[in-house]
C-alpha cells in the first residue's frame, strides 16, 4: 500500500461507522467507464442496495406512471465533508435534503434520481454503507430512486464522494403561496432547535474533542409539514428548510421577496446548549448557521399557537416555538430583539465560516 | 496574483474559447454558502443567462404543470476534462446528454435541473461562458432548466467544474420495448460516424497537435429519434446512445439483456477518417470510443433499409448505416466480422482508456 493510500484511508476514516481493512477495494477508474466493471458496480452494489423494479431495468431513463396533479421538481448536490458525522452522512443527508426541499414546497416526494461522483481510491464499503444510508433514508420518506449515473474522477480531481440527488413531487392543495404573500401580522416560525446541522459538522471537522459530540438535526421534514398542512393548511404563507446561510439567509429571502421586514425575538429561539455553548466559543451566531431538518414557517396572524402545537405533537418537532413577527418594512430588512438591549438588525453575511456542510 | 492562481488559470484557458483575464474575477467559497454572495451570483448570472419564469421564482422546488401521460426521469453528472472541446463543452454536453437519455427512451424532454459543484477560483468568465452554452442547448432542444443548485468547494477538493443534469420527459407511444424484445433477424444501427467524442476529448487533453482538431459529435439526438418514430415507430425494438464505452457497451448490455447474439460488420461502420487515424496510432477501436450524439438503433427484420435513409434525411445522422444484425445467442455474446478474417467476438473491457470523457 502506498503512503498516500494510507493517508486517504485514514481522512475518510474519521467518524465512518464501519473499519475500512488496509487491504480495502477501492473505486478505480475503470468503475466510471462504462464497460463491464460500471456494469458490475451498479448491479451488484447500487440497484442491490436500493432495489426497486424501476431502477432495475437499468434504462438510459426510469419509465414511470402519470401524476394526477402539478409536479414539483428540485435537485440538490452533496459535497460534505467528512462524509460521515453524528446524526448523519452524506447518503441520508442527500435523501432528506431533497425530500425537505419538496416538502416545503408543498409537494408529495414521488421519485428520487441518485447521481455519485467518486474519486479514484474511494473505499468501496464507504460506498456501500452510503447507500444503505440512502436506501434507508428513501424508505422511511417513502421515495423510490429510479434513476441513477455514476462517474469516476482520478485520485486528486474530488474529494471521496460528491452526491447529487433530484426528485420529482406531486404538488398537493393547498400550496401556499410562497414569501411575496407575507402581510403584516404573519408569524414566523422554527420547527426545532437551530444551527445542529453545522456545529455537528464543525465539530468532527474541527476534532473539537466534545463528548458527546454534537449532533446533526438531518432528518425528514415531511411529518411536520402534513401535519401543519392537515391542521391549518389554509393559514400558511410559506414554508423553508433553513439548510445553508440558516434561518437568517431565509429570512433575508423572504425579506427581499416581501418587502417587508421580518422581525424576532432572541429569547424565543430554540437553541440547544451544546450548540450555543459552541457557537459562543466560536463568535458564531446559530441564526446563520445550516439546518438539515429544521424549516421556518410563516402563518397568518393568530395561526402561530396551533401551528407550534401541532408541531410539538411530533418528535422532530418537538422545540418548535413562534419566533417573531411580519411588520411593514422598517430601515432593516430582517431586525432581531437580542436578549440585552434594543431591537437591531440581522446581519446578512456576504458568505458564511463554514464550507462544505452540504 | 499566486504562482498556483496562474497554474490554475493556465490549465482552463485551454481550448477555452474566451480569455481569461489575469486579474479575473473568481469563484470563491462564500458563493456557495448560501448568503448575499450566493443569492447574487444564482440571480444575476445563472438565472439572469437561463431565464426564464419558472428558474425566476427561486423556490426550494419548480412549481410545474401536470403531464397528461407517462413520464420519463433521468440524471447524469458530467466531470469531462478540459472543459472545453472542439464541437462542444460540459455545458452543452451536459444539455444534450440528458436530453438524449429522454429522447432514446421514447420521452419528450420537458424540463431538466442544473446543479453546479464548482472549485474555489474558477474564474466567473469561464462559468458565464459555460452557461451560455446551456442556455443555448436548451433553448435548441426546446426544454426548460426550472431547477437548479449550486456549491463551491476549497481549491483541490473538485477539478474546475462538475454539471449535474437531472431531466424530466413525458413518454410518447409507441415506446420502444427494449432489448429483451430483440429476436433475431433484428438489424443493428448506428446513426452516424463513431468515436468523435472521445476522440476530441483525447485530441485536446493529450495535445497531440492536430490540425484542424477532431470535432466532438456532442449534440442532440431529438430530430433523429423523432424522425424514426414518425416513420417507422413500431418497428423500433430499441435505441440507445452509445456515450461511454462506445456502441460496444451498447451491445454488450442489449446481448445480456436479451440473451442474443449481436453480429456486426466492420467494413459498415461509419468511421471518419481522423477518428481512424488517431485510433490507429494509438491502439484505440472506435468501437470502444464514447459518443455524445450518436446511438444505436435496433428495429425489426426488413425495417433497417427504411430507418438509415430516415436518417440520412437530417445533417446530424447523415453518416447512418446498418452494421449489424441479431443471431440466436452463439459462443459470444458480441461478434465482429473485421475486414480482414472471419468474424470473432467483441471485447467487453473492464474499463476503458478514457477518464472523464463526460
Amino acid at each position: 500500500m502506498h503512503d498516500n493510500e494510507k493517508n486517504a484511508f485514514s481522512s475518510w476514516q474519521m467518524n465512518c461507522p464501519v473499519s475500512i481493512p488496509t487491504n480495502a477495494d477501492c473505486v478505480t477508474l475503470a468503475h466510471g467507464e462504462g464497460g463491464r466493471l460500471s456494469r458490475k458496480l451498479i448491479q451488484e452494489r447500487i440497484v442491490q442496495t436500493l432495489k426497486n423494479e424501476t431502477l432495475l431495468a437499468l434504462n438510459d431513463a426510469a419509465q414511470l406512471p402519470q401524476v394526477n396533479g402539478p409536479l414539483a421538481l428540485t435537485t440538490d448536490s452533496f459535497v460534505v465533508s467528512p462524509l460521515f458525522f453524528p446524526g448523519g452522512d452524506i447518503g441520508s443527508l442527500a435523501v432528506y435534503g431533497t425530500v425537505n426541499d419538496l416538502a416545503v414546497s408543498g409537494a408529495r416526494p414521488l421519485w428520487l434520481t441518485l447521481s455519485l461522483i467518486m474519486e479514484e481510491g474511494l473505499p468501496l464499503v464507504i460506498l456501500d454503507r452510503v447507500l444503505e444510508s440512502i436506501a434507508e433514508a428513501a424508505r422511511q420518506t417513502g421515495v423510490q430512486i429510479v434513476a441513477g449515473d455514476t462517474k469516476v474522477v482520478p485520485r486528486g480531481a474530488a474529494d471521496g464522494l460528491f452526491i447529487n440527488t433530484a426528485g420529482v413531487g406531486e404538488l398537493i392543495a393547498p400550496i401556499p403561496p410562497g414569501a411575496p404573500a407575507l402581510q403584516e401580522g404573519d408569524e414566523l416560525i422554527v420547527s426545532g432547535s437551530i444551527g445542529r446541522h453545522g456545529i455537528a459538522i464543525l465539530a468532527v471537522r474541527e476534532e473539537l474533542g466534545l463528548e458527546p459530540l454534537p449532533s446533526s438535526d438531518c432528518g425528514s421534514l415531511l411529518r411536520p409539514v402534513e401535519i401543519l398542512r392537515e391542521g391549518i393548511g389554509n393559514q400558511i404563507r410559506c414554508l423553508r428548510d433553513a439548510t445553508r446561510g440558516g434561518v437568517a439567509a431565509v429570512l433575508h429571502e423572504w425579506a427581499e421577496a416581501s418587502e417587508m421586514t421580518l422581525s424576532i425575538d432572541e429569547r424565543s429561539l430554540p437553541v440547544s446548549p451544546d450548540v450555543r455553548g459552541i457557537s459562543e466559543l466560536l463568535g458564531l451566531d446559530p441564526l446563520h448557521i445550516a439546518n438539515e431538518g429544521t424549516m421556518v414557517i410563516a402563518v397568518k396572524l393568530g395561526a402561530g399557537a396551533e401551528a407550534v402545537s401541532l408541531l410539538q405533537s411530533l418528535p422532530e418537532s418537538a422545540d418548535a416555538r413562534v419566533i417573531g413577527v411580519v411588520k411593514p418594512r422598517g430601515i432593516a430588512a430582517v431586525t432581531i430583539r437580542r436578549t440585552l438591549g434594543a431591537e437591531q438588525p440581522l446581519d446578512d453575511p456576504l458568505g458564511s465560516p463554514l464550507p462544505r456542510i452540504c
